[in-house]
């Protein structure tokens, strides 16, 4: 290695983030400072070939699977079939939203990433290779459920469940991958010996105690329902309202009694209705046939179940008051889990060499690394969201906070990539000096 | 005349109905036996252009005003200057509707028109001309108001403003009918002496009381409320529920208080909420934005004030409930009106010259005949909606009850047209008989 570059290079991996995520800012971007990435949307598209040429500058072989998942593939270790270290999020993104949700932890993997390959040219000598990932479709907001790229990865559903999935217009994630050029046909990289996620908080827990990094130690279980209320399409002037069968009504009722369902146990349960499609919605004609999500969370397992429980009787009470039908078309129920404690611990060694003030916490949303964790230790890492503010364009986080978050990554994937992917043996060991770890 | 044709010729003019009745269903059809013709569509083009073919071939003048109005002119009458009857309705409709609601108007009025013009080619004379007219955009379902085309002939609405409404797509009326080519140049006729409009019941009044004519005497008056909430676009796992400001919820409870109303004074005030749109509508997200339309419609003057303050209120009490703002964004008030004595009074005489039981009714549904109400004397005829289906693809009329209307509305225009449009002269005419009235 050359004697002008620290160990590892934070300047190096902060301006390879600063620009990828500049970049990666325009591709969709919004005119109130947002982005509109929706998955598999030309917008994405546009990200995701970002992201396959920053790999190859930095050095790494690009892998595509068949749902789209991007791998960046950094050599860091001698020969083939050395553990690996993976880090990553997402590039898709809400309707409307801000620039950091998920990008945020792409464009750190692939900032660490070049910093571990430039480090290996040079000499460094590393036990396990690093792996960049972009996972097709988190937000669940084109094509559902949730978490698709990772849970496919993951084993939760099959490729061709995934790929067949639709978006409102009935076109298939297989149809929209191929549209922009990314449906792959490459294996994905086997599983990692321990996967991190950087991402930005969505909430305010950080800013109210003053931490800097947030380190997720339990995620909230959800349950999602997918609610179908069909009634009769009728005329709102001359149909005897007795007679009427108005699956917007159910739908109403449902939507009010879901958020009694957060208002009975407040600050435990979350819940909403985000998203509804009513047909054929027009004003003068009584709505045929009602689709909503429903979503419940909570951190506690017999809340979450009681939660359930009232809201598919609240369903069923619905429906039968509007006179319409219900069918319940789709039911996923993520239940709390628990993130490993020796990865928590890495992390929080990785902050304390940095002086930034920690807080062990829980994250009420899904991220990717939650589809991991059956698979593999993983972590999720937490940097504020400057007043909670998330999925809206005003999102933002202080550059100061990206970068402490920055930091805290590239120790711990260093860390890691010394140790062999493994996160008890890389709390023991320090990180190399200058002079020391290089082959030369 | 020759001598092989009655006067009026009903095996005629209900050949000709018959015919364009058919083709127009199949402009815009569905699976389901229905039609999906929106105003100023593909769809409604092709029934536009069965018109214009079926006026031609009639003997009638095309004329298109500036809004798109089909004037199909049958001038019978010695010279210009002759009074007017004009008989019709509409054909756009709503999504995924039934194939009488308007259509059956235009074609009786299609067939009416054809076979006074040859009556009058056969030396008949006649002291008015007529015209079937086909208003553009009654239903309001792709632009609104509803009955925007009869509205703007009526002088409610200057043609610039029709022309300027947009669809939920952004497309404004002027777009979508230059798209279809029926944007029209024509001065529109002259205010008729008299206005029929022929129209499928859709209410089950008339099947109840086993009649087959309803003779409108009152419309009832109804209260359009357009409504938008706007809230905080938010992510639905993290953000605490007392920061939310959901504009769904406040939708929600608004749906749920309108029903309310109607249910407060049963028979007497239908209420309805037909349309609602939904930003960003994804399921991981606080709704930022909701807009829907209120709907409340009554016999009674002081219920429908009534009902009305008590939607506004509800509007306001639904925002606050859920920390959000409330603005109405569009006000229509159609007053109960109350139609012309002297013009069910022909009708009825009409119905009795065919032995046809009779009724005076309301109607709860707005026609384009209400419009024309300050113009000139008004009727509509309705004939019965098998067990009141409207707004629905299985909406059906039998075959006799619609030949049944047919007769009655041939009558009236014969009787109008020799009666120079005079609908209390007109009362006091009898029909010619083959021999008497011709001019040779």
């Amino acid at each position: 290695m050359t004697s002008s570059s620290s160990v590892p290079d934070f300047v190096a991996a902060a301006r390879t983030f600063h620009a990828l995520f500049a970049g990666f800012s325009l591709c969709g971007a919004t005119e109130a400072g947002g982005i509109t990435r929706l998955c598999a949307s030309p917008a994405d598209g546009e990200a995701r070939a970002l992201f396959a040429g920053a790999a190859r500058e930095a050095g790494a072989e690009l892998l595509v699977d068949a749902v789209g998942n991007q791998f960046a593939l950094f050599r860091l270790a001698e020969g083939p079939g050395a553990p690996l270290v993976m880090m990553g999020s997402h590039l898709d993104s809400q309707p409307r939203a801000g620039r950091f949700d998920g990008t945020y932890g792409v464009a750190a993997a692939l900032g660490i990433g070049a910093d571990l390959r430039r480090a290996a040219g040079g000499g460094m000598t590393f036990g396990a290779d690093f792996c960049a990932v972009n996972w097709t479709g988190e937000e669940g907001a084109r094509f559902r459920p949730s978490l698709l790229g990772s849970g496919t990865y993951a084993g939760r559903h099959r490729a061709e469940e995934a790929l067949a999935c639709r978006d409102d217009a009935g076109v298939t994630l297989r149809e929209a991958l191929g549209g922009i050029g990314w449906l792959g046909t490459d294996a994905a990289p086997p599983p990692p010996a321990c996967y991190l996620e950087l991402h930005v908080e969505q909430g305010t827990v950080l800013e109210e105690v003053g931490a800097t990094i947030g380190l997720v130690t339990r995620n909230w279980g959800a349950a999602k329902i997918e609610v179908c209320f069909v009634g009769e399409q009728a005329h709102t002037g001359p149909t005897p309202m007795p007679r009427r069968r108005d699956a917007l009504l159910a739908a109403a009722d449902l939507i009010c009694s879901v958020r009694a369902i957060a208002d009975r146990w407040p600050g435990r349960v979350h819940s909403s209705v985000g998203r509804i499609l009513v047909e054929p919605n027009s004003a003068n004609v009584v709505p045929a046939r009602v689709t909503l999500s429903v979503e419940l969370r909570s951190g506690d397992d017999a809340l979450l179940t009681n939660a359930g429980l009232m809201a598919e009787a609240a369903i069923a009470a619905a429906a039968d008051r509007a006179g319409v039908s219900a069918s319940v078309t789709g039911r996923t129920m993520r239940p709390i889990r628990f993130m490993p404690e020796h990865v928590c611990d890495l992390v929080h060694a990785c902050a304390e060499d940095q002086s930034l003030p920690a807080l062990r916490m829980d994250t009420v949303a899904g991220h990717d690394a939650i589809s991991l964790l059956g698979l593999c230790p993983t972590g999720i890492v937490f940097v504020p969201s400057i007043d909670g503010i998330a999925h809206n364009e005003a999102e933002l986080t202080r550059e100061s906070d990206l970068e402490a978050g920055l930091a805290v990554g590239l120790c711990a994937a260093w860390r890691l990539c010394r140790a062999g992917g493994s996160p008890e043996r890389a709390l023991h060991a320090a990180l190399p000096t200058e002079a020391s770890g290089a082959a030369t």
